[in-house]
C-alpha cells in the first residue's frame, strides 16, 4: 500500500461522527490526528477550540506577491447507522474493486486529504508552494457548521483570501473535470406532535382522541401535493428561473441523464416537481423531505398502542434566491395552519444555510478550468449541487470571497449512506489536481 | 401481605410477554406456575402445548346434574416499553396507594387470578363447587389468540359447557358491578412503502426521486377525513346502529362521560367521528389507528437522508356487524388506490378479531347482574367495550356458547400503558364475585 492510502486508511479509522455526542474524543482525535500531518508536512498546523468541535488552520509562509488560496475540508462524518447494511465495517477501511470503503471515504475524507497529499508533494519536491496557501478544515460540516461562520468573523484578518477552493461535490462522470458554481441551501426543522399524556390501549380510546401519528402523518402530507410540488405557501416566490445556458450545458453532462439517477438511487421511478428532468430537480429546485417520522411501537410484531406523541424530522433544500430564514417561517406557518385537532403542535427549527451560485467564467473559474482540463479527460462540466454546504455562501458574507467546487465525489459513492467508497483513482487524481490547480491559480 | 397477594406478586414477576420471541421462557415459566397453583388447589390441570405459548385447562370432578361453566382468562401481557416511564419495574410488583402496579395487574393477571383464588376458596370451605368447571387459560391474547381457535375446535367436546365467564374488560366506576354484553373486534395490518435501493443523501437526490417516509404519511392521511370519520370506502356499510335503550342506558354509567375521557386520557381536546360521544365513540364505533409509524433516521440531532422505506403498523377496531375478512380487503384496495407514486407498496394483514354482542337480558345474563349486585353497590351496569377479544366471538362461533363479561378494569388502570395498576380492592371483590357467581350460575 502507498503512504498515501496508508494516510487516508488512518484517516477514515476515526469515528469523527459530528452529531453524536458519544463520539467527541474521537473526532477530537481525528483534529489532532490532522494537525500533526500537516506540521509533519512543514506547515505550521494549529487546532482552534470553539464551542463544539475544533477547527484546524494551517499556513506556509506567506508572500506579499503571491496570491493566496484558501483549501476547506472536513474531518467529521455522518453517523454510519444502520451498520448492518454494510459490508465492510465503516470505520476499518479496505479496497475492492478499485475502491476505498469506510464512511467518509468521499465524504470528505478522501477528498480532503487528496489536498493535503498533493500539497505534501508539492512541498516535498519544491520546498514551496506558488500560493500563499491557508487549510481550513472544519469537524462540523455534517452537523450545518454551527461555529465556522463565528470563526470567520474572529479571524476575518488572518483568513483574507483571493479565492477559496473546496472538493466536497460531485465528479459527473469518472475522469470527468467538474466545476461546480452553485449550491442548494438548506433549512431544518424537527416537529413534535402530542396528544394524550401517556400511550393509551387503542381498543379503550380509539376513537376519542386524536392519535399523534396519525396527526403527524396529515402534517406531514400537507407539505406537498400530490404531483410532487411543495404546498408551502410562498415557498416557490424567490426560486431563481434555471437559464437557457444552464439546461443546455447540463443536457450535456454525462451521468446525470433521467435513466443514471434511476439506476443510481434503485427506485422503482422516478418522481419529483413536474417539467423538469432529474439533474434540474436536484440542482436547481427546493423541496421539502422527511429525513425520519416515528411515533408508538417500533418492535417486532403488533401492539395495540394509540402513541402520546410522535416526530417527523424535515429539511428543506433551498436555491438561489431563497432565503431560509424566511422559508422557515413560511414552514412554520404552514404547519401551524394545517395542524389537525385535538393534538399538540411543537415546531423546533433546525439549521440552515443559504444557497449559492457564482460566477464560473470569472478569472479564478477559467483557472480552475484548465486545472481540471489538465487532470482529467475532455472539456470540464459546468454543475450546480443539490447538496447544501453553508459554509460557501458564509465565505461570500464573511470573507467576500468566492469558492471553487472541484468536485471528486463519484453519484454512487453513498455518501451518507452504508458502504459509503471512493475510487483509489479519484484520490490519486485529487492530489494531481491540487498541485496543478495552485500552479494555475497563482497565474 | 396476604397469601391471595403473595400468590398475584408471584404472578406479575413473570415477563410473560407473548408478542417477543425473546421471552418465550418467561411465557412457559409462568404458564407452568398457573398449572402448579391449581393442582395445588385441588383441581385437574394441564398444560396444552401449541404452535406458540401453551394453553392451561383445569377442571373441577364434573357431575352430569350440574351446570357448565368455563372461565376464561390470559397469562400473557403487552410488551412494557417505554421502560423509562415506569415508576416502579414493570416485573417487580409493589403496593402503593391502595393499588397493586405491575405489567398485568389488571389485564390480565389480577382479573385471571381473582378467579382463581374464589374458587381455591369455595373448594377449601365446601370441598366442591356448585357448577362443573373448566378452567381456560391462554398466553396469545395480546397477540390475537392465533392458537386458541385451533384448540377449541380440537378439543369441542371437551370444553362444552353452558356459560363462559371472562373478566378482561372495563369496570365504568369503583365498586360499580359492571357487566359488558359487547366488544369491538380488531383487523391489524403492517404497511411498508419502499423506494430507493438505500437511504440516499437528500441534498443529491432529493427532488428527484419520492420519498418512502413522505408517501407512507400521504398513505396514512387518506385513511381519514378531516373530521375523524374513517375514509375507507365501503367501512361503514355494515355497521349496526346503536340502539335507543343503549344510548339511554349510557347515558346513566358514571365515569364515561366526555369530561371523564378528557381527564382519563389527558388529551390536549377529545376528538371523534362527528354525531356521538367519547363511550358511543369507543363502544360502538369503528376506528382506523396508527399503532406505529416509522422511516428514516429516528436518533439525536439530524441526518439528512431520504429514507429507502418506511412502515405504518396499522390496527382498526370493528363493530358488529363489520367483517374483519371483508374489512381487510376494503383497507388493502384502499391502501393500493391511494398509494403515492414512485414507491412500492406491501402489506401484510395481520391478526383479526370479530366484534361481538349478545343479550343482556337473558337467564345467564340477569344470573351475572344478581352476582354484580351482590358483591358491587347499585344496579349493574350494562355496557359494551371498546376492546377487543376476538376469542368470544370464537366461543361462540366454534362452542356454540354466549360470553359473560363482568369486567374489573378501571379506565385509569394504564393497560398497555406504563406504570399499569389494579386496585387492591378490586383484586379482593373479583375473589368474592366469583364465589356468589358459580352459585347464580348454577341455578
Amino acid at each position: 500500500m502507498t503512504a498515501e492510502l496508508q494516510d487516508l486508511f488512518k484517516f477514515l479509522s476515526f469515528p469523527s461522527i459530528s452529531t453524536d455526542p458519544r463520539h467527541k474524543t474521537d473526532v477530537l482525535d481525528c483534529a489532532n490526528w490532522v494537525v500533526e500531518k500537516l506540521n509533519g508536512m512543514g506547515l505550521e498546523a494549529m487546532l482552534h477550540e470553539t464551542p463544539g468541535h475544533p477547527i484546524v488552520i494551517a499556513k506556509n509562509q506567506h508572500d506579499a506577491s503571491k496570491k493566496t488560496v484558501l483549501i476547506y475540508g472536513h474531518y467529521d462524518v455522518q453517523p454510519a447507522d444502520p451498520l448492518n447494511l454494510w459490508d465492510s465495517p465503516p470505520f476499518a477501511p479496505e479496497i475492492r474493486e478499485g475502491k476505498i470503503w469506510a464512511r467518509g471515504a468521499t465524504d470528505n475524507k478522501g477528498q480532503m486529504l487528496a489536498h493535503v497529499l498533493g500539497i505534501e508533494k508539492t512541498l516535498a519536491e519544491k520546498g514551496e508552494l506558488p500560493v500563499n496557501l491557508i487549510l481550513l478544515f472544519e469537524g462540523e460540516e455534517e452537523i450545518g457548521s454551527p461555529n465556522l461562520a463565528p470563526f470567520l468573523e474572529s479571524h476575518k484578518d488572518e483568513l483574507k483570501c483571493d479565492i477559496i477552493a473546496i472538493s466536497d461535490t460531485g465528479m459527473v462522470a469518472p475522469n470527468t473535470g467538474t466545476l461546480g458554481y452553485g449550491l442548494r441551501g438548506i433549512a431544518c426543522a424537527e416537529v413534535k406532535i402530542t396528544g394524550p399524556a401517556r400511550d393509551l390501549h387503542s381498543g379503550l380510546f380509539g376513537g376519542a382522541v386524536a392519535n399523534p401519528a396519525t396527526a403527524i402523518a396529515q402534517l406531514v402530507a400537507s407539505l406537498h401535493l400530490p404531483d410532487g410540488t411543495v404546498a408551502i405557501e410562498g415557498f416557490y416566490d424567490s426560486v431563481r428561473p434555471l437559464e437557457k445556458w444552464e439546461r443546455e450545458m447540463w443536457a450535456k453532462v454525462p451521468g446525470v441523464k433521467d435513466e443514471d439517477f434511476q439506476k443510481v438511487t434503485g427506485a422503482p421511478a422516478l418522481f419529483g416537481e413536474p417539467g423538469y428532468n432529474s439533474a434540474e430537480r436536484t440542482w436547481a429546485r427546493p423541496t421539502a423531505e422527511v429525513n425520519g417520522i416515528g411515533g408508538g411501537y417500533q418492535g417486532e410484531g403488533s401492539k395495540t398502542v394509540l402513541p402520546a406523541e410522535a416526530f417527523v424530522k424535515l429539511s428543506l433544500r433551498l436555491v438561489p434566491d431563497q432565503e431560509p430564514q424566511v422559508i422557515l417561517q413560511q414552514l412554520k406557518a404552514h404547519l401551524e395552519k394545517h395542524c389537525p385537532l385535538g393534538v399538540k403542535l411543537e415546531i423546533e427549527l433546525g439549521h440552515d444555510g443559504k444557497p449559492y451560485a457564482c460566477d464560473p467564467h470569472s478569472e479564478f473559474g477559467k483557472a480552475a478550468q484548465r486545472a481540471l482540463k489538465a487532470t482529467f479527460s475532455g472539456e470540464p462540466m459546468l454543475i450546480r449541487e443539490g447538496g447544501s454546504i453553508p459554509i460557501v455562501q458564509a465565505f461570500r458574507e464573511i470573507l467576500g470571497t468566492d469558492t471553487l467546487l472541484l468536485g471528486l465525489a463519484l453519484s454512487d459513492a453513498q455518501i451518507h449512506s452504508p458502504n459509503e467508497s471512493f475510487p483509489v483513482e479519484n484520490f490519486e487524481a485529487g492530489i494531481r489536481l491540487n498541485r496543478v490547480l495552485l500552479e494555475e491559480l497563482a497565474k
